[in-house]
């Protein structure tokens, strides 16, 4: 069996089922709680229902991809407070266990696939570490397209392999995170691209980098968009111009997760920017996609705006990995199992609200 | 050995440990991650760490103790959308296990004690049910004082001594739920008496009443704080006045979790009424709270900024059940295990930023 490619992938996306997202509001009316006192679970619950295809979602496997890859921009410029190499030695930090997202994961129950979609230096071989990469990192965008010609169909079809390598008969969860030194800056010039919005607007401070850097990252995101321009509309040309591996390799997991009709959690800006591209590609991935938390860069409220996504958690955070994703895990899951595990008023002999016109069930 | 009296718990009750809070920040400094990028998860790491005294926190075991009572305002007026059957019929549905709090304690891997403080009619024994009554339920507190002599300090007594029943010798996190038709009416009047704000701005909708119960459940507070005027810094007399059973019995778990250095995760309005009656008999007990949620009542803004807490999550939820409360376990949870489990830059071999005046180490 040949690897679903970037175009079949895009050809099978559909929406979310909509008779099933009906059946599941109608079960949800039923359960023994006052109507919308589950808040933004009920919604939740509702979506999981649709994306899947279950009135009673239920999940198997929570899986947390992570994918790194090193970045031109961040090897050429100073655009982060901490030198390009630490995208090798945190990705080697993934594979033992020891980053916040393994603590994160741990607690989440959840699966971590570490992939190195493009690191520099090329990590130590580990169990824990699939390795995807198809160039020690991206070029510096200052100077030439970010990824060579094919390169961006190329790691977005190995996002929507990894997707696809996944037992189809089980029904699981996916969350998203990424490691790239300079990734920030990456996604800054991807969401203005796309948005429209100011390269000021979108640029934030990433690993909290100081003013003189600061203002060298808003310069370079403004460059690299008046020097590529590339089309809005066109997902692959803007992560050919300004995007990295791991961005496009994050677009492809949401385009086989939606060819899957497996939700979706996003993490930060970068997962963000990289949604976009993959809804730039087949719009109908929208629907498949959650958002975790708001983070401190700016540039994600305007893409989550974009992506018409109202985040579940706003916590401050800023480090990215998959960390806010992690910890909605199981807010996703819990709006499930409210969905799936509750009893009705029927099967547990509670009173319903006593004004209500009811029928006589 | 005789249980812990209330007498007791407040003179042992002192603040969470200073010299572990340092040295929790000193080690967080040095975890992998820029400082500042887990955002509110490293306060609470910090937090838990001093209250527990561990400067890496581990939490053998979560609990939710859901606390239930009737209310004679439930009984006597229409203040809520349901019957007052429902209280009772709502802890079988807990025992038995169909209740959100069930679904969501199942993903929180929390234990749910479901606790009779005085339900109306007794609800049937069951193995996950425990009997802590004094009454059928509160009395109506428009006609009398809503607890008898002397049943406010016993009620605490039973919170404070369900939590001393505890293992003295794990580490645990606690978080709080409640059920009881008519509670939010209940904890408006405590939440005014000791706040002084206005019945009209902590009274809210409940379980989403119509226009003239929720005129009359307005004046029904009004009512019975000018009838009562408890002290608003006797803690004892605002809960006999205008409390409730399943109230004081969750003071009084606010109260025991302190003594024994306890994390205590709040859910919604109810809890935090609960709580107030806590720190209004012990000051330091505050510290050991943590806030899971706003919900949708408008009181509990309110009630938390009299606490000084910030609520981690905002989901639109008015449930109650302890619903919010499981929700933020897994969140309280990872800020533990980063905190524990995160490796140092030295331990992983991962540079740190590099424009910062460092020590040789």
């Amino acid at each position: 069996m040949s690897a679903l490619s970037l175009r079949d992938a895009v050809q099978r996306i559909t929406l979310p089922d909509a008779a099933v997202r009906d059946a599941a509001r109608e079960r949800q009316a039923r359960l023994t709680k006052p109507p919308g006192s589950l808040g933004r679970l009920e919604e939740l619950g509702v979506q999981l229902a649709a994306i899947t295809g279950q009135v009673r979602p239920r999940f198997a496997q929570r899986t947390i991809v992570i994918a790194a890859a090193s970045h031109g921009i961040a090897r050429d410029e100073q655009v982060s407070a901490y030198p390009a190499s630490v995208t090798a030695q945190m990705v080697e930090n993934f594979a033992r266990g020891g980053a916040a997202i393994n603590a994160l994961a741990r607690e989440a129950r959840a699966e971590l696939v570490v992939v190195d979609a493009g690191v520099d230096p090329e990590p130590a071989s580990h169990p824990a570490l699939r390795r995807r990469r198809l160039a020690a990192g991206s070029r510096n965008f200052l100077e030439q397209r970010a990824l060579p010609d094919g390169h961006a169909a190329l790691i977005l079809d190995a996002g929507i392999a990894l997707i696809d390598e996944i037992d189809p008969n089980e029904t699981w969860l996916l969350a998203l995170g990424e490691m790239g030194i300079g990734n920030t800056t990456s996604s800054a010039a991807i969401v203005a691209a796309i948005t429209g919005a100011d390269a000021a607007a979108v640029t934030g401070r990433g690993t909290q980098i100081d003013d003189d850097r600061f203002a060298r990252k808003r310069e370079i995101v403004a460059t690299a968009l008046a020097c590529h321009a590339p089309d809005p509309s066109d997902g692959l040309a803007v992560l050919e111009t300004v995007g990295g591996y791991e961005i496009g390799f994050l677009a492809g997991c949401c385009l086989g997760a939606a060819v899957r009709r497996v939700p979706v959690i996003l993490d930060g800006f970068i997962t963000a920017a990289a949604a976009m591209i993959a809804v730039a590609l087949a719009p109908a991935c929208q629907e498949y996609l959650i958002a975790s938390h708001v983070s401190a860069e700016p540039g994600h409220a305007i893409a989550l705006r974009q992506l018409h996504l109202t985040p579940l958690l706003d916590l401050g955070l800023r480090l990215g990995e998959g960390s806010g994703a992690a910890l909605a895990i199981p807010i996703v899951a819990a709006a499930a199992r409210a969905q799936d595990e509750m009893a009705t008023f029927e099967e547990a002999g509670v009173d319903d609200v006593d004004d209500k016109d009811e029928d006589p069930t």
